[in-house]
């Protein structure tokens, strides 16, 4: 089984079908076609998924944990090609859900993985961030002027935060072309980061990021990254299913050179486990960072989902590197250190709106979040002495 | 409304909570921030989302109908950033489903849609496909070499099969390279033709088309783009979903200069409408025909979902040319005539593992499907004068 990998998945169906049922989902995830109908002996024997494990699940209904053995070169090299047969076919099929999956070390090997992970985080922040927990900021609402958004940018940067990232909706739209909006903000972020410097306070030596927004296809991607390049951006953040997976990994995981924020939107397939598509996959396909909606907020997934995918984020996996969990979706700064307990140290936290909507008082709630994310620390790590 | 999209979802929710919910919608989807901490009128009068209706749904269980009025200014011109502003957020919460979106002629215009729809296909084909249903097959199984699968390719060129597609599950694997594959079958493919060419018989003059599946970033597509040229390939087939709705548009529609057929793996979303995302939204990014999971096959969408993508792919839609309907997934030469009393003479059928399921009687059994297309539509006409 070492070139096969062990692919999970919830399906709802009668215990007397069960058997069946899975050694169609075994054909449909792999061949696709007749088992009989196929004569060469290789194909059946090494091609053909294979049903591993069928287990009863708890709960109410009747449902089974389906585990199959799918063969690594169905997939080759290929992260695309990866989702495919992870959940191509079958994402069209009501009774079936994609609950986790196991990669044998070649095709773990064959995946990029963070190029900066949670450490490159870090040192792009400067050594005052050694050890603790990130902040980060979003940019919005979409329809405002470059200029405004960068005016914004240089009030979080100046208030201390990490990563201050476009909103995942501002694109290349009409309002903030990224050709003016990236150059805009960036500059804005530079100069808080040189005061910041001047200054004879907390926040000398602290280096805010900005972390914009890429979209569209490889050509748009590809103007993108050379504006990145050319204003000394020291950041991203993508949409992997909206730009499409392939092109995250073959343009931004090699190209970008800087680290990787991966949003979710529209990775709620609802069928596909959280842990596994915004923890693990997202990390293979070469995020340095993955937010998710985090419990209590705007967004519905529960506390243990949330763990779990801080969990795949950072777990050890081949010899790629841990990226950061980012928990985000509707947090406020009075939730700043309940989260620190539950993610710990290794985590980005995400909150947009809440500083948007403090108004006149921004800045300073902004100063406050951060102050609180390196404050956190300074206790946990009291506490443990 | 004129630069607005009407974008319909299913919600959830108690009636007491649905105002609220719709407007959280509304916020979600557009400018994703408190309102009232948005200072600019221009942004709250002509970028925040509207609910333009809510309407309760028949059935169990408290849902609503929401219809937000979506600014056009939010997508731009980027395929993706549709895609975003549709569901990108939202995706994630569970009480939410995309219905349907009605976009304005502004955004029509700015969508590709098909380069060659239903009449370049038939083009393609040859005089005899004028007015009548094409038949697809699929090159399987994965795990084959190129030359086992060229040699399928030339029995169901020979036995009169329209269109003979790759498997959605070949990509670029070790046992079939796409080097060495596509050359291989697009050979065997022409030679069939020229022998149809020379008959003195029904298939005189019969072309029959290869539409290799084109999978995975944007050099690899691009790099496949110029075998396909090279080769004289006269079709090709992708996955939208998988390889990413802007690398579909930005690389295939614009250059791949042959009808494109989408196939709908890790489409199926289960909270978006099929008929929208596979039947509108694929048109609309380029796709010349759509393969989607026909009801009675070993998928589970109602008729009434079937029909109703089919209707998305050819209604009126801008100037947009209509689209190929290909229904799909575990369909047999025996429901032939049913499928085109369903769907019509607009039609591409897809029969896989049936056919390759027959063993050696597979030539014959392909021979009868395709001519089983054609006298379908001709008894039709004979009824119809």
């Amino acid at each position: 089984m070492s070139n096969r990998m062990m692919v999970r998945y919830r399906v709802q169906c009668p215990p007397e079908a069960i058997e069946a049922r899975a050694q169609a989902l075994a054909i449909e995830q792999s061949i696709e076609m007749p088992v009989q109908a196929v004569r060469d002996t290789r194909v059946r024997a090494e091609v053909l998924g294979q049903v591993a494990a069928i287990e009863p699940t708890v709960g109410p209904g009747d449902a089974f944990e389906v585990t199959l053995a799918l063969a690594a070169e169905t997939v080759g090299d290929e992260p695309g090609q990866l989702m495919n047969m992870l959940f191509g076919n079958c994402s069209l099929q009501p009774d079936v859900e994609l609950l986790d999956a196991v990669l044998p070390p070649s095709m773990l090997t064959a995946l990029p993985g963070p190029r900066f992970g949670i450490e490159g985080w870090r040192a792009a922040v400067g050594d005052g961030a050694a050890g603790r927990p990130l902040s980060c900021a979003a940019l919005k609402p979409q329809g405002m002027s470059a200029h405004a958004l960068a005016a914004l940018a240089y009030v979080l940067a100046r208030a201390g935060i990490d990563v201050i990232k476009d909103d995942h909706g501002l694109a290349d739209q009409a309002a903030a072309p990224f050709a003016q909006r990236v150059p805009a903000v960036q500059q804005a972020v530079e100069r808080a980061n040189r005061e910041k410097a001047a200054a004879d306070g907390a926040l000398a030596g602290h280096r805010s990021l900005y972390a914009p927004s890429l979209s569209g296809g490889p050509e748009r991607l590809s103007a993108q990254l050379r504006i990145v390049h050319a204003e000394g951006v020291r950041a991203a953040l993508a949409c992997p299913m909206i730009i499409g997976v392939p092109a995250f990994v073959e343009l931004l995981r090699a190209h970008a050179g800087v680290p990787l924020l991966a949003h979710p939107a529209l990775a709620g397939h609802a069928r596909i486990g959280a842990p596994l598509l915004l923890g693990r996959l997202f990390r293979l396909f070469g995020a340095d960072a993955t937010i998710f909606p985090n419990w209590g907020g705007r967004f519905s997934y529960p506390r243990t989902t949330c763990l779990a995918i801080a969990e795949c984020a950072r777990a050890p996996l081949g010899s790629h590197a841990p990226a950061l969990p980012v928990p985000a979706g509707g947090m406020s700064v009075e939730r700043v250190d309940e989260i620190l307990d539950d993610f710990g140290a290794d985590t980005m936290l995400l909150i947009g709106g809440d500083l948007l909507a403090a108004g006149d008082a921004m800045a300073a709630r902004a100063a406050a979040f951060a102050a609180r994310v390196a404050r956190a620390t300074r206790a946990r790590e009291t506490t443990d002495d």
